[in-house]
């Protein structure tokens, strides 16, 4: 007898081949709606085949018909019209399905108040041919378009031409056409359909980040996240570079393919979600540095870790998603925003783009702290940028106890008479300490006196957490009895000294930008996961930026994300982001004196000075 | 040991796994030039590689310097360099091979007298990125090209850009650059790349012919011909349809597959024969009737079959030659002539264009005789087409010993006091009558008063070749001794009533045309392989058309064939195509009162007499 499990519950049960697979729900106490008793006529029972559906014979004229008249895609099933003929996984419909979608708690804050759609959808009505009016499928949809809404020379690929014929003799000829950017139709939807969603990505080095979009309203629908699968091919760029340089033929292909399966698997989730298929998603954006935008594309990445850093493109590129094999829609389309250089990536441009940097009047620096960091000043009239190699220390990375910011993880410390005080993500035991704890910590011990400018423990000042360690002095911050790893967690010199090398970077980095330009800031943008948690006092506390008091310094969240859902629902930001590429600068530090000087400069704990250097 | 077989000679050899294919070649007694001594210098032991190449590792950086260099393909190798560690089929280099490529007899008669290439090669020096110009690979390029000759926007997809960085860093940065209709970059080749060749089809029901043409110069290469493999599912476009409807899943998909892999064997045929592999060549046109147009892009046909016989789509389509499983080059696209009906395809607009009819002064009419007969009617002026159901006589069918135009198919038959004289295709023995035959035979049993205008045989002249078969009276052409059937074969009086059925629509469809234009046609191009073997003066003599002896008949040989090589080299001619398919009018002979009253009359061994009937 077949086995059928249902999800999310993961109820299983056994049942004879004759029953459907609404009998088989109600055996295994799963609540189906289906108020037309089960004769395919209300829809209410459609399930999701997540398993199996190759054994199932095709869905029969009226259960196809009620499918494609309600929008959803092959994997979808009438729980009343299914003969439970093999053993299926089934996603049995949740609150949204069927109906209005599911919310979430909005992980992106913005809603854009005006779009420009990318993607239009246009209701017509195709007349049928006849003996006097021979005119083939497409001309007499074309003319229906520019009839009624004066659309001119359309295109339309293969694979939209393959559904032509089925669309416009469905429902009278009445068909909702979804066009992209006013010149290519994508895709033939029943005359009813509801507005197209789309997914905007960020794929970072180390998250992966998929934002599913309703189209028309740019409202988020639901979000789902995972960690770059790549990361198997070592943590950082340079490693997954050299890997693809090891292996000249296959290495590209296998991580290519691992961030592909990635971005379907977190397709799967978001529109499963929503009741829906990867298939009806109808456009994707895509943003990331310059490195996992060519390994998304397939694009030789060797270049971009050897001087001059060059990249293969810096145009945005509009690619057909099944060219890279992403699930979506037959015919819909992966734009990848325009990009600056091997190290300011296209998630800096929609950074920008999110902050709306480009067109504020006054200079304001965007950050985005990682292992890379970029930066971009400037206002409304010029923008320069420039990337530093900041090391991983705002990531945790090669600190004693560093871990990501995770829950466990130390983000805040304060040191008052009663001992040390920490505030960990999660509220959780601590397990260790990020970036933004780092800072935190580092900025406690130099207020009290802790820690001195030039970097060195004032373990002198007899502060009973001094300690000496295995490699020399440390600070005690969380003991073992109190923590989740069951040993002491503490801060090392080696780890101050990862710091002030990381801070220095950033320093350095905005000291040169704001020397160039000629501009001093009135605020920096902290952009990135990292960002997001730094107190702006810590930041100030240990000089991260060669800016005075005056400027303030705000954490911002994740822009390039935010970034990149602008960038999917509305092609009047598409435009922007090209043009601003273009215009905007970019200076190289590598190689540059100035920056040398800085860098050595921007190591000490200390406040906005006025240092000056050689160009 | 592995086995080496070298083709074409099929000689088979064993050797031990550490000799090269060069000593493999000489065991076998198989000639390969090596003027170098096999120090992978001179490049003339090149082979390609048929079956086995997955064993093989990849070529060392001498090997493979020297075969891009060269501008071979990925199934080259150097016979010098390659050791034997696998089963392995090799062809091994013929005369034409790293030399100058062979031209065939040409089967093309044609050479344009100036063409504006549909692909160019720009040879461009791509300087190296520096710190100072950080530019990336494209924008060199493009920047290269827009200095040296004024090319600008300039598009390239994701498969030209995962070839550029290497492309652009090999030989000092010296590229030849394929451009396709001056707006995207389709290949990267060395410097020294010779000019690039691509393939016209002629995607014919029957028949599929490739021409290889150099796309520079516009001269044919190669041209290698097959039976159409969709025949299998039916020997006409109708019963092709039905096998489509009747498996709606998977009929279209195998149709399309058969004839795909039909183009991509012709292509490795072809290109063999120049040393070269189809993933060289660089641009493809098909033409064919509309029902082949839509298998062959996967294109629903079933309205094709059905009134008022709509066709999806009728402008000209350029497709990747990837997405429809086409192996040439991987960024390289397939062309697809605009077509003008259900019944009026791409082949008519070929033809149209190889003879020149749309720039003529005065009328003439352009006919492909066959299943389905396709006139066009018109001068520079006007153009006026119709389709009409000839039915398969003039190919052969439904006729008791009827066959196509093959060796041993009678084409000629003439009466004389000393008994039946026969021309055969080929000067073979008889083995049937193809169309050409038996239109021939016709019109001397016309002149000798032993067929009747009305079309019954005049078997009171007492010719003894007359007798009473099983059908009733027949005509002896060829008795059993003297032919390769080893029976007696005849024409029956059913075979006469097809050909009068054939012939009454094309001349009623030539009526009419001429009847609504008011032209009256000087000339007559009588185009497909059947036209060709049709004498003038036989058709004449049967009333094939209903025009007067001013009118001259001219058979013009295969007009679509050769259009469709015009449409690959010259871009001028696509343009050309398009506006003539737009401009050019279509009447609907089915449901037309003329056209039966035509019919009628059309039925009439007759020459030229004056009807008139109702429109």
């Amino acid at each position: 007898m077949p086995r059928i499990i249902f999800l999310p519950e993961k109820k299983s049960v056994q049942i004879g081949a004759e029953a459907t697979l609404l009998d088989a729900a109600r055996g295994a106490g799963i609540p189906i709606n289906s108020s037309c008793g089960g004769k395919q006529k209300c829809g209410k029972c459609v399930v999701l085949i997540k398993e199996g559906i190759e054994g199932l014979p095709a869905p029969g004229p009226e259960e196809a018909a009620l499918l494609f008249k309600k929008g959803w895609g092959p994997s979808h099933r009438l729980a009343c019209a299914t003969k439970v003929s093999c053993d299926l996984v089934v996603e049995a419909p949740d609150k949204g399905l069927g109906k209005e979608r599911i919310l979430t708690k909005a992980q992106l804050p913005f809603k854009p108040k005006k779009i420009k759609p990318v993607i239009e959808t246009y209701r017509v009505e195709v007349p049928l041919p006849s003996l006097s009016c021979q005119a083939d499928d497409q001309t007499r949809l074309n003319t229906a378009l520019k009839d009624a809404f004066g659309l001119k020379g359309l295109e339309a690929d293969p694979f939209v031409l393959r559904d032509l014929p089925k669309a416009i003799r469905r429902e009278s000829g009445k068909v909702a056409v979804l066009v992209r950017d006013k010149g290519e139709i994508i895709k033939l939807l029943p005359g009813s359909a509801s507005p197209p969603f789309g997914a905007a990505i960020d794929l970072g080095t180390t998250t992966v980040v998929c934002y599913l979009l309703d189209l028309k309203s740019g409202e988020e629908l639901f979000t789902s996240s995972s960690i770059n699968p790549q990361i198997k091919f070592g943590e950082d760029i340079i490693s997954r570079i050299s890997y693809c340089v090891q292996k000249p033929w296959t290495g590209l292909k296998e991580l290519q393919k691992e961030v592909v399966d990635c971005i379907n698997r977190l397709l799967e989730q978001v529109t499963t979600k929503i009741g829906a298929s990867p298939g009806e998603a109808v456009e994707m954006v895509v943003v990331g540095n310059t490195a996992m935008h060519h390994l998304f594309l397939g694009l030789d990445p060797q270049h971009l870790s050897l001087a001059p850093y060059v990249p293969v493109v810096s145009d945005a590129l509009n690619v057909k998603a099944r060219e890279l094999g992403i699930n979506i829609s037959g015919s819909a389309y992966v734009h990848l925003p325009p990009l600056k250089a091997g190290f300011l990536g296209s998630d800096a441009i929609a950074g920008l783009i999110a902050t709306g940097l480009y067109r504020m009047k006054s200079p304001t620096l965007l950050i985005d702290l990682g292992t890379n960091g970029e930066l971009v000043l400037g206002n409304r009239d010029k923008l320069m940028g420039c990337s530093t190699a900041a090391g991983p220390a705002f990531e945790g990375g090669h600190i004693t106890w560093g871990m990501r910011a995770a829950p466990g993880a130390i983000e805040r410390v304060r040191l008052e008479s009663s001992g040390v005080t920490l505030e960990t993500i999660g509220g959780r035991k601590p397990a260790g300490i990020c970036g933004s704890g780092l800072i935190s910590a580092a900025a406690e011990l130099l207020r009290l006196g802790l820690l001195l400018p030039k970097g060195n423990f004032n373990d002198s000042s007899g502060h009973p957490n001094f300690r000496k360690g295995a490699e020399g002095i440390e600070f005690l911050i969380s003991p073992a009895p109190d923590n989740a790893v069951g040993r002491d967690i503490v801060i090392t010199q080696k780890d101050i000294s990862e710091l002030q090398m990381a801070k220095a970077a950033i320093w350095a980095g905005a000291k040169v930008l704001s020397e160039i330009t000629g501009l001093s800031p009135r605020r920096v943008l902290l952009a990135g996961a990292g960002g997001r948690f730094i107190d702006p006092e810590d930041a100030r506390t240990i000089g991260l930026f060669p800016f005075d008091e005056q400027t303030e310094i705000r954490p911002v969240g994740n822009a390039a994300g935010r970034g990149a859902a602008l960038l999917l629902v509305d092609r009047g930001y598409r435009k922007r982001a090209m043009k601003m590429a273009k215009k905007m600068d970019y200076f190289e530090l590598s190689g540059s004196r100035a920056f040398q000087d800085f860098f050595v400069q921007g190591m000490f704990f200390t406040g906005a000075t006025d240092y000056s250097a050689d160009f």
